[in-house]
């Protein structure tokens, strides 16, 4: 069964295919009285915007939102807020062979398989497109938790990880890459541009911290705070990982290692590490939110892959079009849209909960 | 806000604590007819009982599990199912100084920070006991999917991995690890002694094999089989990560390198590889659905560590009271039933869209 | 907190206000496959319309839906399906008044009193002009139960019901009363002439009924097909009551008087009375679904009525501006709207558990 | 599907058969801190309690409550909430004759073309002993909402009416009517007495008040109070209308006669009247919360009525064993449990979205 709503009280839907004529989405139960304009949402959507350095695809979308409902005289009114963006630059044209047989590592087959057919067209719903709407509902998100500080960016592409030591926050918005470490974006353009010259694509593993997330947040067990940000991220288009704190690393440490010891200070605890990444029992600690997410290369590739037609026949495939050779750089903005989008219900739920932050 | 609650049409909702009088789980929304007794569910528990060899803790519980309703003449009736486990070693005494101060790695801060006081005996609902009900919730699940065969087992443990090419099935359950490797779980031991007599604690990586599960589970977009493994996984205690496939590998990987090429089969496609761990665009292939979940080491360690007391103050604490020095040893079963219950829960939904399988 | 989301597998959410630039509906989770298209939407919002008699409101509002997504080569394709309309004929400037003080029966002070402001123009959110979007998303509803045949027609309005005796179904879209007794209809044009002429209005009882609908639909105990059905309908605009079967005559039988016998019939049992309106146990008998609402007349008077203004001062307000003089007339299409979305979602929630119909 | 859980982020989901080892509920997202121990519960479930007089079936159940999670030294915890009633007084030889035949009335023909079978004891999931879960669960959402006072009353039975001039609070619970109308009470001994010598039974109207409900809970559009009040309602068994306010009477009004004028209190608004009973545009007026529920005559009577085996044969069927002659007695409870159950939801999803009343 599709359900392309997510969420529990601040919940949106999202809607629309990559050559539509636009896609949206509807943010529900956002609190009244909030500020929020188109102003608002534009720049995260610039951010994630394509075509605007030659490491991501060519294909032109202004992505200029609108909002169609839930604001009246400037201010969000409790009722749903229908956000839209129509699409601009389709070139259904390359998409023929697509039609035909199915390009591995996409959801060609999947699709086909669940549905019977597929729009094709772009991908359809399964391009990564729709983040877009992810995006404008996450600008939505970020309103409702001011006192939350979100950014996402690079710390791996094509396998070269950054330099922990040269982290330099000031660098994340100066390259294309969300690369806090200048070295390493540096490196990264040869990378993306030799994939991009080759037809061939990269993957990259990107990481978010949530700051100011008070402790309280989340909540046993179904709705813990890192299971609800790890579907957020899992449900992006070519996720494949998700980790939370040390996450993976942390099967490697012992109890001793592994031990977010606590000081008492002015402001509740001081913690001397967080290898727990911000959640301990699926709640805040107070600390840093700190999520990776790993994303497989772009399955579109210039290279011809054995597959099969949509009779079951052998074909061979190579996805011309316009593809971001790696589409991990502009999964830093989604993932800032999915931290924002589940900490704003997860503020929500714990004020419904316990009368906190009202 | 608590959400005890897990799945969309096959749910389950879990209580207890760990040393409350008992602990269960109603499984609701199961097809009826069904045939389902008590004896098809204990062996998914004693699977994942404590006490059954030194490396466990050894609270001794039968965890005998009872169904209190939703059965008829042996046959599920369609209504709920209530599974029940009575707790039966409860030893309150243990656990007097954790009321007092906050064990690092624990819930205990967050749960008081969210809650304004906590259940501190034996970690109550934030105790890994509460996954004794999602085995039982599991066993029912598996009857809804008989066509897939699920397997869980450790492939690393305190940053030891298996070798992959002396993978074997049968050694799985040959060793208190649920190793595939015998070399491996030989190795294992003395790790996990080492730990346990220094009243240390290790981690583990277990993965979860699914097969037999057709292609075409799962939808777009934000009930992604993937996104619904992920938010299943990360539930529960201690795991800190989740990947799907080669996950965060398929960061490393180029488009070529991560392409599963298809050809056509008998009886579908027949994939030259499984990067995707059986999901694309979030619907399953057709493919072994393939996950693997990272286990914290046990925060429960003898080693004094420094934390803070409930009045904020500074303290030290070691955990004595009894414990799994890896907690990811019995987390195997428990990852094999949240599967079994993801796919029971993707197999009704796909049903109730497409009309398939019925 | 907001839901503007109705459903439980097949949903859909709707947004927008009266005065606004659009109004939509996001339909998610049908099925695959159907044929669909404007021209299969069109007749039902042409039924609900405004302006089509002078016993509705005389705002012009041709009611074009578009279907922005879902919908590829004239089928759906699973994926959600966005349905828009225009605003054309919005006049804000009647709504000057209201912006002030709280119109007696309207939505005004409670909408005030939850979110500290409102949309006035035209009632914002609170305008049964949402109902549109209900209407067009039953449509795609009514493509998921082709099986089904749902009429809704007027069997009161202001006190004057109709003779059961001269009930007559080639009627209903005869007149602009939705009336099936033509002699009523005929005498409900004056009841509606003179509310009008007087700047008055009347309620009305809508009666709709599903033939069709096999044995089996809905389920214990709180998605039980009555219990769904009294939430679909009381959500509409001006609906106070509602009624299955018998509904409220039911409490003046006795037992014998109320038992629906059954005898042998060739395709099922037939049932010798239909007290129970179809639904037994809140699954369905395979008889006609039968429900009843209430609505009340509109409280847009031109009478002035006491009231308070936004600063809770004493004030006076003559409700002036396009109104429905009642309300229940243009309801008959959106309860029959209800009816559908509530069983295309039991339909497919039934082939999920049970697997049948599949 | 089956959906055996009710209510937004104040849930309970119940389970048990009438001849089932046990019946409970499991209440989720009860804020902390909250002082709840059995004594809290159990006056609620005597006033449900079967056996009491002989105006009501003779099956003894003490229905003692045991809570078994979610409370610690006398306070909920914010973690799930198992409340466990056990069944003691099944006598299920009682019912051979129904495992055959379809009782009219009664849910056994729609459960078996639902599931294929059920569980015929007592009328198993169907039985109106379910109930008592509800009432368990609300007495714990009344710990949620203390500032309303709700009220429960039987105004009609056997077609009798109260008389309203008559109202005397006191009386209700000082006649085993829950009747506010002693001369009412009186003649309805008469009534009961009747239909239950004769075999026979009768239907009633329950009316439900909540006094003290603040202006602004509910919500547009699908979770309007009034929409959630009459799901909860229809969900009860045997009901088959619900109605808000002045309801089907309502209908029968004109624009002036409906109008609840307004005039400035001390304390918000003073309402003239009620015939919005509490609610318009789905949100509390802060005036009293108004909802009457008509329950059908008992379907278990002792005349033989005309009906079908299992097999589809003709068969006749008189229903002996212990019955209520008049479910609606005994329904009181029940609805004022729903609507404490209701209105604990909606005051946390106020809370959730608006910030207030923490």
């Amino acid at each position: 069964m599709s359900f392309n709503t997510f969420g529990r009280v601040f919940r949106f839907t999202t809607w629309g295919e990559s050559h539509g004529p636009a896609i949206g989405a509807v943010v529900d139960g956002c609190p009244p009285g909030l500020p929020l304009s188109e102003g608002d949402i534009q720049p995260f959507l610039d951010k994630r915007r394509p075509g605007t350095s030659r490491f991501t695809t060519q294909r032109q979308e202004p992505d200029q939102v609108r909002i169609l409902s839930g604001v009246f005289e400037g201010r969000t009114t409790g009722t749903p807020i229908a956000l839209q963006i129509d699409n601009v630059d389709q070139r259904s044209k390359d998409y023929s062979e697509v039609a035909k047989a199915y390009r591995p590592g996409h959801a060609d087959y999947t699709y086909d398989a669940k549905y019977g057919f597929r729009d094709y067209r772009g991908g359809g719903r399964s391009s990564a497109r729709e983040t877009a709407s992810r995006v404008a509902a996450g600008g939505v998100a970020r309103l409702v938790i001011p006192e939350v500080r979100i950014r996402a960016y690079l710390v791996e592409l094509g396998g070269d990880p950054i330099d922990r030591a040269a982290f330099d926050d000031s660098q994340i918005d100066a390259n294309p890459f969300f690369c806090p470490d200048a070295a390493a974006a540096e490196r990264w353009e040869k990378i993306v541009d030799d994939a991009r010259k080759a037809g061939s694509s990269v993957g990259a593993i990107v990481e978010c911290v949530a700051e100011g997330v008070p402790a309280g947040w989340g909540a046993p067990l179904y709705a813990k705070l890192d299971s609800e940000l790890a579907a957020a991220c899992m449900s992006i288009n070519a996720v494949k990982g998700v980790e939370i704190g040390d996450g993976f690393a942390a099967a490697r440490l012992d109890g001793e290692g592994n031990a977010d010891a606590m000081r008492p200070g002015n402001d509740g605890p001081i913690f001397l590490a967080n290898h727990a990444g911000g959640v301990l029992g699926g709640i805040s600690t107070g600390q840093p939110v700190v999520v990776r997410v790993a994303l497989k290369p772009t399955s579109s590739i210039l290279t011809p892959v054995e597959t099969i037609d949509r009779d079951g026949q052998t074909a061979e495939i190579r996805t011309k079009g316009r593809h971001d050779p790696c589409v991990g750089i502009r999964a830093a903005p989604v993932v800032e849209a999915m931290m924002a989008l589940v900490l704003a219900d997860q503020k929500l739920l714990d004020r419904a909960q316990t009368g906190r932050g009202a």
